[in-house]
C-alpha cells in the first residue's frame, strides 16, 4: 500500500481485506471488516470471524478502547440494528461515541437495508454509504443470494483440456490440471459451506472431498447427488467423519439402504419422485439446512444439468494446456442437450482470465439467454 | 520507447519492429529489419518489403547515404553473402564503410550460418551476434522451418466455446467469437502464404477465405483438402479470382471434375492413393510450391488429423465466453481418436493467454508426447 494516498477509500480497502481474510469461516454469515481511525491513526481493526461470535465492529471497538470516542468507523457492511445472536452493533457504535461511519454495502435484505444507517443518523452520527459497494457485494455474493432467496449460491468448477475434455476416452483423468490449480480448488473448498458431486464420481474415485492445503483448512459439507442411493456404506464420505455428508436422492431410493446410511450418520434427503434428483428442489433443501454456498465439482453431466436448468450462479473453469482427443468417448466439461443456435448459447458475463501455474482459469457468471429446447 | 536507455538492445528492438511490420508481405522470404546509427543519431532504417526487391540493409544504406560510413548497423538477420535475386548485402555493407555490425539471428540454414559474419570480420568490421536472437527467430519461425525442411510451418487456428464446440448441434456457428477475434484472424491470413480448409467447410459455408480488414490486406493462397474432388465449380474459391486456389486430392478423384476445375484455373494436386488425403505428403507438395506458412482454419476433423499426425507446429485457439452444449452432436475443436492416458495428451509449450475483445486466445506449440494408438 506504500504510495497510496490516505483517504476514505484507503481505509475501506483495508476493511475489505480484513473481511476477505475471513471468507469461509463465518458459515452462513456474511464476512465483514471494520477499521476505526482517529486523528490520523488507525485505532482499531476487526473482522467477523465466526458465526455466533462478535461482529467486526465489536472487535474493532474492543481494540480501540477509549480511543473509539470521536473516531471514524469504516465498515464493509451496514451495522446491524436488530438483536440476533449478538446485540445490535449500531447501539454499541452510538454508545462508544463514534463520530462518523463510512459504509460500503447496505444490508442485502431489502426489508432492512438502510434502517441501520437511519438509526445512526438519528443519533447524530455522520453517515457515508456506498463506498466500494461493488467490491463489498462481491465478497458476499453467496450470502447476498441466500439471504434474499434462501437458496445456496452455486459455483460450478471444472478442470478440462483445451478440447473441453475432463477425462481421456478410457476415463483416465489424473491429472488434468497442475498443482497450482489444485491448490486453488482446495482453497475454494475452504471458502464454501458445501461441496457437491454426482454419485458417478464417488463410485469412480471414492473421494474424500476434504480441504487439503499446506495449512489446515475447513472442510465443506459433502453433498452427493444419488437418485437411487448407490452410495456404498464403505465410501470414504460415509466412513471418514471428516465432515457431514448429505445424500440427495429420490423417492425411488431403496428403504433398506436409506436406513443403513442414516445409521452411519449420513443425512438422506428426498428431492422429488425421480427418476433423477430434482436439482431445483435440492437447492431448496440445502437452503433449509442453512447452506448458503455450494461448490459443484461434479462431472460433465451434473455441471451440464445445472446449466441446463439455469441453476449455476458462477463458473470457475480451469484449462490445462493439453489436447487429449477421443471424440464422443472422452467426456466433456458440460454434457447437456444444448442449444440449436450459437446466439442462444449461455454467455459468461463479467468474466476474467488468469494464468494459474501452467493452467488457465476463466471465471464468470452465466447469463441464460434462452431455454434449452 | 520514451524512458528506455539507449543501447544496442534499444536499436535492435527498433530493427525487430521494422521487420515485424513487413510480416506477410515478403512471401517465402524472411522478414528483416535494419537500423544504422552514427554518432548518436539514427541515420538509416530499412526493412525487406517484398521478395525480389531490396533487402533491409540496402534500404537503410540508401537512406543514410554518405552517413553510412563509420556507422553501426543493427540487423535482425545475418546479412546475406551470396548472390540470390539481389547482390550480397555483406559486400555492400563493406563497401559503404560500416564500422560495426550487430546481428540478432544467424542464417537458419546450417550450411550458411555465420559465414556472412566471417566475411564481414575478414574485412575488419566489428561483429556482435546473438542479441535478441530468440525474438528474431520467433519472427521468422515459419521461414526457419521451411528453409531447413522445405515444408510449410503449420499454424492451426480454432474458434470454439468454453466447452470446446465449434458449432451447435444444428451446425450453426455464426458467430462464435466476437469482432476483435475475427479481425485478428484476418490479420493472421495477411501474414500467411496459404490458408487451408476441409471440403466440408467449403460445402457448408462457401467461404472466400480472403483477408478482410479495415485496410486492404494480402490474400493467402486457398488450399482445400478434398479427397474426391467434391469442390463445386460454382464455389467462390473457384470463381472469385481473389487468390490462387489449390485443391489437395487423391488418385480417387474423378478425372472429369479434375479437368473441369483445372480449366477454371484451380490447381489440383494428388496426395496419395486415398481414401483420404495424405496430409504428410500434402505438406511436401505445398513446400515444393514455395509455401512456407500455412494457416489451417479447417473444422475439428482436419485440425484433429493434423495433431494426430504430429503435423501442427503451432496452435492459436480462440475461446468465446459461451457454453453451447449438445454432447456428441455438436462438433468439437479437435476431433481425433485421442489418447488413453491423460499423461500422453499433447501438451502446449511456451503458451500464452490473452483476452481479445470478449474472447480468450491461447497460443502455444504442441509437444507430441506419444503416438496416438
Amino acid at each position: 500500500m506504500g504510495m497510496e494516498p490516505l483517504n476514505d477509500e484507503y481505509y475501506m480497502r483495508l476493511a475489505l481485506q480484513l473481511a476477505s481474510a475471513a471468507a469461509g469461516q463465518t458459515g452462513i454469515n456474511p464476512v465483514v471488516g471494520c477499521v476505526l481511525v482517529k486523528d490520523g491513526r488507525i485505532v482499531g481493526m476487526g473482522a467477523h470471524l465466526k458465526r455466533g461470535e462478535a461482529h467486526a465492529e465489536i472487535h474493532a471497538l474492543q481494540m480501540a478502547g477509549r480511543e473509539a470516542e470521536g473516531s471514524t468507523a469504516y465498515v464493509t457492511l451496514e451495522p446491524c440494528s436488530h438483536h440476533g445472536r449478538t446485540p445490535p452493533c449500531s447501539d454499541r457504535l452510538i454508545r462508544e461515541g463514534v463520530k462518523r461511519i463510512v459504509v460500503a454495502a447496505t444490508d442485502p435484505n431489502p426489508l432492512v437495508a438502510g434502517s441501520g444507517l437511519d438509526r445512526l443518523r438519528a443519533h447524530g452520527i455522520e453517515v457515508t454509504s456506498g463506498l466500494l459497494e461493488r467490491e463489498a457485494n462481491l465478497l458476499n455474493e453467496a450470502f447476498n443470494k441466500f439471504i434474499t432467496t434462501r437458496r445456496p449460491f452455486v459455483t460450478v468448477k471444472s478442470a478440462s483440456t483445451l478440447d473441453g475434455k475432463i477425462a481421456a476416452k478410457t476415463g483416465d483423468s489424473k491429472w488434468i490440471t497442475g498443482g497450482a490449480s489444485r491448490a486453488r480448488v482446495h482453497a475454494m473448498r475452504h471458502r464454501h459451506q458445501a461441496i457437491m458431486v454426482g454419485i458417478g464420481t464417488v463410485l469412480a474415485d471414492d473421494p474424500a472431498l476434504t480441504t487439503r492445503l499446506e495449512v489446515p483448512g475447513l472442510n465443506p459439507i459433502r453433498v452427493v447427488v444419488d437418485s437411487t442411493l448407490r452410495l456404498p456404506p464403505s465410501a470414504q464420505l460415509v466412513r471418514d467423519g471428516a465432515a457431514p455428508t448429505v445424500v440427495l436422492t429420490t423417492e425411488r431410493a431403496p428403504e433398506a439402504r436409506r436406513r443403513e446410511l442414516e445409521a452411519l450418520g449420513v443425512e438422506v434427503v428426498d428431492c422429488g419422485p425421480g427418476p433423477v434428483v430434482d436439482l431445483d428442489a435440492a437447492l431448496d433443501r440445502l437452503g433449509e439446512r442453512e447452506i448458503g454456498s455450494l461448490l459443484v465439482e461434479g462431472g460433465g453431466k451434473l455441471s451440464g444439468a445445472l446449466l441446463e436448468q439455469r441453476l449455476a450462479d458462477k463458473l470457475v473453469l480451469f484449462y490445462a494446456p493439453r489436447i487429449i482427443g477421443g471424440g464422443a468417448l472422452a467426456p466433456g466439461n458440460f454434457d447437456f442437450a444444448g442449444f440449436g443456435a450459437m446466439q442462444d448459447a449461455i454467455r459468461l458475463e463479467r468474466f476474467s482470465v488468469e494464468q494459474v501455474g501452467d493452467d488457465v482459469c476463466i471465471t464468470g457468471y452465466p447469463r441464460y439467454e434462452r431455454e434449452v429446447q
